[in-house]
């Protein structure tokens, strides 16, 4: 693909994901799985993103150690890791660049809580916080957190909505110069620059003012990664990055388009937000290495992890046929299933055993894979971006932190050549570097002070 | 006094509050009020208290900004800092040995998310963690979390109660040995040694089990501060360290006695729990130069929050009185009542004007104020420290760091030599330099193996 110069250049994510992001990467022998609750690992992580000019770092979340036996024991992010906000906090007094993006979810916590901790993260890391705003997806996480049963969707999602309005309206509490420090004075801050929130909506009452002075970039990055209706409406209201995963060009764009289209809707223009699908990247010298170093990974799936993933997406258990031997037919119920139909013609098409066609769904599990060269999957990232496909990419690396050095080392050189990426941060704080605005101070009340007590 | 062998040394806590826990500490020539969102100030804290081989760093916390004006606006610390889970995170790194206690609520937050932090800061800091376990007494917190008027006193016990169980239970989700990392099999952790919590109490219905690996100390170290009999009983049955406030022996030495006392009716010794009054050190090289030190201070405290934080002592507002003129008749309706009386009787019988009078107590807010020399000073730790009034201190530094540096650079030396204080760390984890046991792992379920779902 022809070197290039962009006015647009593209924003990079790195996932963290313990030992890497392939479900069998913990068992590679390049892999310390003792990583799980190990900060030294974590922050050679961070350097080396941040030695690579990223513009994150990027900690997913769940409440809940996974309930399924094979995915506990053998899949080991699923079954315990560090709390993402505290982690990010220790990475703030190690690094001086990169952004912090924690996973926080609506479903089960309080907005105040995670208002304060965010912004706390702000201060810390000078302006380089991000909140990833989930709703849980998962009903494991209600039962430790006094339910008998999950929040429906729909319950979810608007009490996600209405949790994002008051965690920004929170961190609108002090104006950006309310913090006066006048020592001779005596005055610490300008009451008439205080406001509460007085919010109380169906979900929430939360008077406010949040104990935290506005932070350095007004308000932490809010990133999300719906895909659902709501999901995508949520996200055209509030979020300033999308993180998203998409196997082909034609489905990454589709999504760009209809989220950047539903942005005027909300006052919003296509530069306040961006859309940052997943990729995973197998680097190697030559095709044959990267090739390789895939199918050494590919290798180490365990068959019981591998037969049972595959069993869940076709819908029928496999453990009783011979891992080795073809896939069997469907049993009946199972016809005219669109998914299993398409598993199954793959097999036959490319003559894959369960073996075969497990190893083609669980490696990446399900995100977009590029295996090759560093010009290969330069191109791949290029195309996606000159196409409206993708504003930048969230790097998921197989192995961490080798997968990642890979990327640093090799990748990133070429995309910088051709003017691709940055060869130098454009500021020290996240949204600095991802070229998004600082978010005006904005409140819904007046000042605080005739709320103050009287003054003796 | 005279120098002294002990098998038995003190412990000490580093209070850190942001620029001193004078309440004018702020306003002083040494000190950078924009402290309060500085991370590089409270890296220098933890520094200075780990050069001093202090046990622990501790934060205090509240969940709003004082809605008293002249507290919010003159007193810093009331309107906006940290939050001490993130902070506390962030030294973790920059720091080697020393403990870092955090305040967190038991009111308004949920166990599995707080049980998760406090373990995820252990496992940061190698264990160095400790949980400083608080019921919100200031109602203006209920507002923040959805409430139209506080929780009851009774309530808020019982519910602490209940949450410290809960806490507790959690941290006992796997076993200190579950995680065999085996990459060649890809057994990742033994399921048998995973347990639930499964808990349903009066407050919590909490499943488990917490998707945390069991942290360095077994458990974090909890600590308390609640001097009410439930406080105490409390304190009894789950604290390790209690920090309390008294000013003067008799009253510490039978705070130190009632608390000891009641250990052995929750089967614990008296060992298992460490009292450590706060100390207010104001350290000179002669008592002349520590008296001008603390006068220096004393004359920074603004009339209008002298005379605030007497007025509310007292029972009526003397605003309107001059300041440095005579303290005036109590109203009738406060004739009999015991404090305003004592209030005014020292008033009369040291020729105090309402400046003298709120200077005498507003500087250490009702703390154990020393003004001295370092022999003075470490005089005073030793007779309390033998009299069976306190294990330790927590230093209320009046500066920050000045105060801090005062104390390690005279203070602490003048303790070592007198064999009461150590001379380097006894270990890595707080557990090992506190001398409290690891806790044995303790579940009430058996192994969670049969509630996995089935493997495939």
């Amino acid at each position: 693909m022809p070197s290039a110069r962009h006015d647009r250049q593209l924003k990079l994510g790195a996932f963290l994901h313990v030992t890497g992001h392939h479900v069998a990467a913990w068992r590679h022998a390049s892999s310390e799985p003792r990583g799980i609750v190990s900060l030294a690992h974590h922050v050679e992580l961070a350097r080396i993103a941040e030695q690579g000019l990223f513009d994150l770092v990027f900690l997913a979340d769940n409440l809940t150690v996974s309930q399924s036996g094979v995915t506990a024991l053998h899949h080991l992010s699923k079954a315990a890791h560090f709390e993402p906000l505290t982690l990010l906090s220790a990475l703030t007094a190690v690094t001086t660049h990169i952004g912090l993006v924690a996973t926080a979810t609506t479903s089960f916590n309080e907005p105040y809580n995670l208002a304060r901790q965010f912004a706390s993260l702000d201060h810390l890391s000078g302006g380089r916080a991000g909140w990833n705003l989930v709703t849980s997806s998962n009903e494991d996480e209600a039962y430790n957190f006094g339910l008998d049963e999950h929040l429906s969707p729909d319950v979810r999602y608007r009490r996600g909505r209405e949790f994002a309005e008051v965690v920004r309206g929170l961190w609108d509490s002090f104006e950006d110069d309310a913090f006066v420090y006048d020592q001779q004075g005596g005055v610490f801050f300008d009451p008439a620059k205080l406001h509460r929130l007085d919010h109380r909506g169906v979900y929430f009452k939360v008077r406010g003012p949040l104990n935290v002075p506005r932070s350095p970039q007004g308000r932490p990055v809010v990133v999300q990664a719906g895909s659902s209706e709501a999901g995508k409406e949520l996200a055209a209201e509030t979020a300033e990055v999308v993180f998203t995963a998409h196997q082909n060009l034609d489905s990454a764009t589709a999504f760009y388009r209809d989220l950047k289209d539903r942005l005027p809707r909300f006052d919003r223009s296509a530069s306040d937000l961006l859309v940052m699908p997943g990729i995973f990247p197998v680097v190697g010298a030559t095709q044959q290495e990267a090739d390789d170093k895939f199918g050494e990974l590919q290798e180490l799936i365990l068959p019981e992890v591998g037969v049972s993933l595959l069993s869940k997406m076709i819908g029928f258990d496999l453990s009783s046929f011979p891992v080795d031997g073809p896939v069997p037919d469907l049993p009946p119920h199972l016809h005219g299933s669109s998914r299993p139909e398409l598993l199954l013609a793959k097999a036959r098409r490319e003559n894959l055993s369960i073996r075969g066609l497990y190893q083609g769904i669980a490696g990446a599990r399900g995100h977009h894979q590029v295996v090759g060269t560093p010009e290969r999957i330069a191109d791949e990232m290029q195309s996606w971006f000159e196409a409206d496909a993708a504003d930048g990419f969230n790097v998921m690396s197989p192995t961490l932190p080798g997968g990642l050095i890979d990327f640093v080392t090799f990748v990133v050189p070429v995309l910088q050549r051709r003017g691709l990426f940055r060869t130098r941060y454009e500021g020290s704080r996240l949204r600095d570097n991802l070229g998004l605005p600082v978010p005006k101070f904005r409140s819904r009340t007046g000042p605080l002070e005739s709320g103050l007590g009287a003054t003796q």
